[in-house]
C-alpha cells in the first residue's frame, strides 16, 4: 500500500446520491469484503468520532448504529475516500458476524451464468 | 473462505436502485478494493458472458465496457452476491491502473477527522 493522501468530510460529495455516500465495509485484517450500505453526513461524523460503524438506513430512513439491536458492533479502523468522493471503504475489525443472517460476510452467494 | 452457494440473474433486486445494483470491485489476487460502481441487468449479463467488467454509468447514462476508452479493462473472474441482492462485489484481475488519474485503486486518500 502506498502512502495515503488525506481527505476530510468537506471532500465528500453527498449530493449524487441525495444527501448519501456509498460505503464498502472492508475487513481490515483479512480484506474480505463484509457488506455495502450508505452512510450520511451524520453517520461518517459519528463514525469518525466514536470509531464504530454508522450508517444511513435507507428502508428505515434513520440513523443507523450498525450493531445497535445485535450487539455485533464493527470497529472502523480508518475510512478510505474514492476519487470522487462519492464512495468510501470503511475499514473494520468485526465484533461479531456481519450479516444479519448469522453469516461473517454479507456475499456468500456467487453469482452463475447458468440462466444466462 | 467457506464454500459459496449459488445465485443467479434473478436473486439480483434492481429496483432500489431504478433498476441498478451496487457493485464492489476488489482485487481478486490483493483483496484490495479497486473502486465502486453501479450495474443493470444488461450490464451484468454481459459481465457474466464476456468475462470483462461492464457497469452502467450513471452520468453518461449508458452501458460502460470498463476500459473501452482506457484500454484497462478488468478481468472479472467471479461474481458475488450479498443476502439482499442489491450489491455485488466483481472480483477481479485488473489490466491496468482502475482509477482514471492514472491509480491502481480509486480509494487513495484517507479521511481525517481533523475538521469535524
Amino acid at each position: 500500500m502506498t502512502e495515503l493522501e488525506k481527505a476530510t468530510i468537506s471532500d465528500l460529495n453527498f449530493s449524487k446520491l441525495g444527501g448519501l455516500v456509498n460505503v464498502v465495509v472492508q475487513d481490515i485484517e483479512t480484506g474480505e469484503v463484509l457488506m455495502f450500505a450508505h452512510a450520511d453526513r451524520e453517520a461518517i461524523e459519528r463514525t469518525l468520532r466514536e470509531g464504530l460503524a454508522y450508517f444511513y438506513s435507507r428502508s428505515r430512513a434513520k440513523l443507523w448504529l450498525k450493531g445497535e439491536t445485535s450487539g455485533n458492533y464493527m470497529k472502523v479502523v480508518e475510512i478510505l475516500v474514492d476519487c470522487d468522493g462519492d464512495a468510501v471503504i470503511y475499514r473494520v475489525v468485526p465484533l461479531g458476524p456481519v450479516c444479519h443472517l448469522g453469516s461473517r460476510t454479507c456475499f456468500t452467494r456467487v453469482l452463475s451464468s447458468e440462466t444466462v
